[in-house]
């Protein structure tokens, strides 16, 4: 089994503009890499436009494709606007929406200020809510056709997390908002799905996350029932996916890729993995012996 | 059965200290209402003062116990902390915080502003944030005992609804702090839990959701199974035994008390009570005549 | 904070007649003791008639209320169909079903045999399925008001969990059940609900799942945030509350009582609690000098 | 858009071995073309064993693969066993189970005998754990590598469903396995996911559950935001992921397939669509009057 495999046809995407937030580094460069792969245009933003014209030039050459980076806080509702803009100046149209900027950090909440926290939520929440407004806004406006929003939110969404607060407080609301406006833009033709990926580590954000020897010491690979993290390229299998029009009735859906982590620290029992098998043995005469008795 | 009953014991609230945000009208009225039955001290907060010392006076009159008025707008840390301190200066410890405070209006997302989409998530997410941190930053600086939260939210917190999107976004993030603090803060003794009302008309609120005639032209009662919208007393009940130390083993968990208007909606099939009961009959003869032929 | 105590008015259930399946021992027992000390007449089933005798003496003795043993195998629909009769001839009418009686083991799902997981199956789903058709048929011929439907499921019901997969089947079915009928019955004056416990040892059933010295080595105590199990008092009062007419509005709901147990595990972070104090200031340190380099 | 076109590369499948219980007609039947369009070797099974050999022939002249007509009534596990025998004969060896095979009809609950509600049960939750158990036993047994077991649920397994109740029910148990053996399992390679789709009409199952002209009066498009159903391409594209190597992180997940049929349905104020536009233009003018005066 190769996880670096690319699973779409080769012109899965050929023809869509898509842009992707965050795109300069990350889980987000890797994405934005296989779209261009799968013959879409894609316009990659963040704050720093160096870093994001490094990248732009870095996926240009390897793969052939076209990537624009335009420089965008996402914070800021008039800079969005902009950034819509420069995408529509240089493609045309746009075609899809990939909210994948985010921020994040550990820490107790109660170490946190007021503002810290509002960070966070001005970031994930409101930056993805400016940039879906805009091109939704837009779309609806044009009467542009077939598009749609792919937001990637993270699996303490719905179950919440100790130690990153502000993050699964934003990224809730993100999700809701996914699943609000699938139902209130379909008849629109835009659609609305995103992704929930566990633990795909990223040189950058994870180092940020967990500094230190914590990498090691909170080895998420652990807490995965597969026993290993996730392969950027198994992430941009399943978002291409959800951008093409192959998952054209998937609207309104999360979906999880974790290798099953969040199940397992969630079962009740699934902590009995501990007992090795020669204890099965004993329980299992133990219960027969007393059926017997 | 008698839906204004009283359901727990005359001194269940004996002793405690609630704060109740957005407390001086509507649901928030109710539920203090009747926590001062209970025998608590209660502390109501919104912005508009002689709206609050009105219904103070007025409930302590009905209820003969002690309802602190205190002006806040939730959105501004600064009046937040102020809140706690007058709170602790009357009362000397508080022991609950209830977040109530919000906003809503019914439209569609694209003519929304994002300042007007902002506004909902400052009032709804940022202020139940504010209060929590300032809270819970007292209780574990104070080390003070068994305390809890209890946040109000809705059922499309998770389902996501069309047309009060802000709205939905900020409760999910309500939703997802309750069930990340409830584990991170459970070693400090802070419990947090979550009520999401289905339809409990209240004047105020809901003739501004649901302007003019529409509140008849989208009767929410007829989506309920129960064919009821709910009564105050109701969630009044369900919050007392929330803020009660009798829900002492209840944590991260948020409530629905909505007659099942949302499994309603949901299921595929449940349109089909639109059958009547001679169809049915028809549907079973001509199932019956099929499995003979 | 005393969990023993109770929490609604000391009639809140008078008039009521309740049947609890499985209530000769453990909670079923708990549950039953409360439900008569509040007013309701009850019988309790279970396969074995002793049992059921020795329990029903001892809590009429307790309670001076009145206890109806009736033997039924509930995966036997005309013996369901019998206990209904038998309770009908005491009691005159029955207002509710609580459908406790389960059984569960651990094991290896790889060691069952496809009759043993078939028990379970058997016991819990069909069961609880003979029970609510046999009561909700005779409701709806009778035309008898203000009914309902309580469930005793998991939190694994919707997780599910390793090493329990029979349980987890089978009960995830009673909760689809109780949300289905919710709507459907609702027009008929049948509310449906659940309860969802998370650890509450009973000598029986809990020596019976973790046998000999795994009850101590895999503390369900340790994974609850709370760091304590609970109290049978709290069950029952939770239980108390969704059979009186106080929780009118609930419908489809399932109410989760464990502490916070389920989702301290599924939150992808929660694992960082072990970091201490010391461990947050370095971290802390760390990043104000990264942030000032 | 073209829903008929084909996602994955030619040689998504080449080399696997798939089991399609209820393979014979319907969604099963698409999928299975599909599976053997991208190289797989198939088996079919269900009780019918001339429908099978039929759709073996027909399918194999379409695709050019291997399809092998299997008898079996997945309730009885010793036919399931000669089943897994059979295919282990042809093919060497099995990599994917596919749970499929269902029954399902539509109506009232209160009409329903004991036995009617078991026969769905027997089929859909027994039928699939008994699979689900053979197979696994055997991999576990023989230590194959990289397996997988893919579940088709419904929206209703977690939402329930009035008017299919024991679907639901059966439904629910299997989603509930589904996550618990995506633990429990994962140690020995064995992954396990599901798909819940929405409307996908086919001749057989779609006339036996909405008989007659009720197809028509209860549309299921309308349901759908999209205002379409799905089209069999769309979920074989999407099985066929499910199946392949390409989702080898994905563990434990449902995959929703419904263009947000069931959103549609949850959300509060959904209902709102049927809103026009001139009537949004005038609660606007209505509200900003409000705020001047």
């Amino acid at each position: 089994m190769d996880f670096t495999k690319k699973m779409l046809r080769d012109d899965a995407l050929a023809g869509k503009t898509i842009v992707v937030t965050g795109g300069g580094s990350g889980l987000g460069k890797s994405m934005t890499k296989h779209f261009l792969e799968l013959g879409a245009n894609v316009a990659i933003s963040s704050r720093n436009l160096e870093k994001l014209q490094n990248t732009a030039s870095e996926l240009e050459n390897e793969t052939g494709g076209k990537c624009l980076p335009v420089q965008c806080d996402v914070r800021n509702y008039d800079e969005v606007e902009k950034m819509l803009q420069l995408v529509l100046a240089e493609f045309g149209e746009v075609d899809v929406l990939l909210n994948n900027a985010a921020g994040n950090f550990i820490s107790p909440t109660e170490r946190l200020s007021a503002n810290a926290f509002d960070t966070i939520i001005d970031i994930v929440l409101k930056g993805s809510k400016n940039c879906t407004l805009a091109f939704g806004k837009h779309w609806i406006d044009k009467k542009t056709e077939n598009t749609s929003i792919l937001n990637i939110v993270t699996t303490y969404a719905w179950t919440g997390s100790a130690y990153v607060v502000p993050s699964a407080t934003a990224k809730a609301g993100v999700l809701a908002m996914t699943r609000s406006l699938a139902v209130e833009w379909a008849k629109y033709g835009i659609r609305c799905n995103a992704i929930a990926p566990g633990p795909f580590p990223t040189k950058g954000a994870w180092d940020r996350l967990l500094p230190g020897d914590l990498k090691d010491k909170f080895d998420l690979a652990k807490k995965v029932p597969l026993k290993r993290v996730g392969d950027h390229q198994e992430l941009a299998n399943l978002a291409s996916y959800l951008v093409s029009d192959f998952s054209a009735y998937l609207n309104g859906e999360v979906i999880t890729i974790d290798g099953g982590e969040w199940l397992k620290g969630a079962g009740q029992f699934n902590l009995l993995e501990a007992i090795p098998e020669e204890l099965w043995d004993q329980l299992e005469a133990m219960i027969k012996a007393k059926k017997r008795g």
